[in-house]
């Protein structure tokens, strides 16, 4: 039995199937070959009713043996300890990989997330439209410049910004053709398609279930 | 000489003094007891004149011997293993602190900062404030049951998340009375009371020169 285990929702509706967070710790456990389990809490209530596990009510969390973390970026950063395929070790290319790590969750996604929810939320141009647009491009120069955020190679930075950049809203924000290249490159990656075909299997494999239970 | 530097801005208006996150970096050296020196690029420009050393524009960046690094968060985890002052070493506290400097990072800050940002743009009852009451709330009934947020004592994930918590407009959010004690707690603490003082007199300083080149 795996000592790895990603605990995420037994269910949740089509929409966000293939982009529920448990596909972060999903592909890096594929890219770096390392075996784990899923398991599952209960979709209903799901705000309140795994709290002890995670404070916010949120998914996935990671346990590895004695170990219980949550937050993906938290679990990505403790995965990419356990394969160099995830995290270069030499302190250039592992600082690369921190700095990009943290710049996909706090200067990307901080403006990122909050924009596509006041647009999903009816505001489409909305009072964050603008600074996301300065970041976008910022990262749009970036990536014009090189393949890879860090340490001239795919890292675990690379697998979280991608990510947080193929949100389909996100992607479609203006003509951003190095920006466009990288999620394509990316996600054509093999643990990519893997997990993502997973995910969507997991959750489609419940409809049934809920459809019995009925 | 010392081998850490922080980069900051030379000067900034009277308003952000005391809250630039160089004041993180600062607060991190003096809790480990890490000599550092500050040096500055200029506030003018400031968008575009260092993106070679920060993608966004932004500070602090870090610079540890051949090492340089930018956003605050990895800055942070860089320093944490140098001091164990800053993340305990057994597995368990240092899970924890990971995932509670993540959660500063992509749970609260993702929510509080554009919502701070909107805000102060003009849209005070904004389109976050739902999201940004229930995440607040979380960390409210989190910080009623702990002192600190990870290994039973101060790590730098209070550090992290009392500086995101302790912005004048987040902290007057609500009435939230253990969230209240543990910014007080956190600030109370004489390395932040240092890395502050020194973050308003570096600034300070810098009004005087300013008026001289005048």
């Amino acid at each position: 039995m795996s000592e790895l285990t990603i605990w995420t929702l037994d269910w949740v509706p089509e929409g966000p199937r293939g982009f529920v967070r448990d596909l972060r710790l999903r592909w890096a456990c594929e890219e770096a070959g390392l075996g784990y389990a899923v398991r599952t809490i209960r979709f209903e209530d799901r705000e309140t009713n795994h709290l002890a596990q995670q404070p916010f009510g949120q998914v996935p969390f990671l346990k590895d043996g004695e170990l219980e973390m949550f937050e993906s970026g938290a679990g990505l950063l403790h995965l990419a300890r356990k394969s160099d395929k995830l995290m270069p070790r030499d302190p250039v290319g592992e600082a690369e990989t921190l700095q990009w790590t943290i710049a996909a969750l706090n200067s990307i996604e901080m403006v990122s997330v909050p924009w596509w929810f006041l647009n999903i939320s009816g505001d489409e141009d909305n009072g964050l439209t603008g600074w996301m647009g300065k970041r976008l491009e910022h990262m749009e120069r970036v990536l014009s410049e090189q393949e890879w955020l860090a340490a001239g190679r795919f890292t675990v930075a690379d697998l979280l910004m991608a990510d947080v950049l193929r949100v389909s809203k996100v992607r479609a924000f203006g003509d951003r053709p190095a920006t466009e290249a990288y999620v394509t490159r990316a996600t054509a990656r093999p643990a990519f398609e893997k997990a993502r075909a997973d995910q969507i299997a997991h959750f489609a494999a419940a409809d049934q279930k809920r459809a019995e239970a009925r």
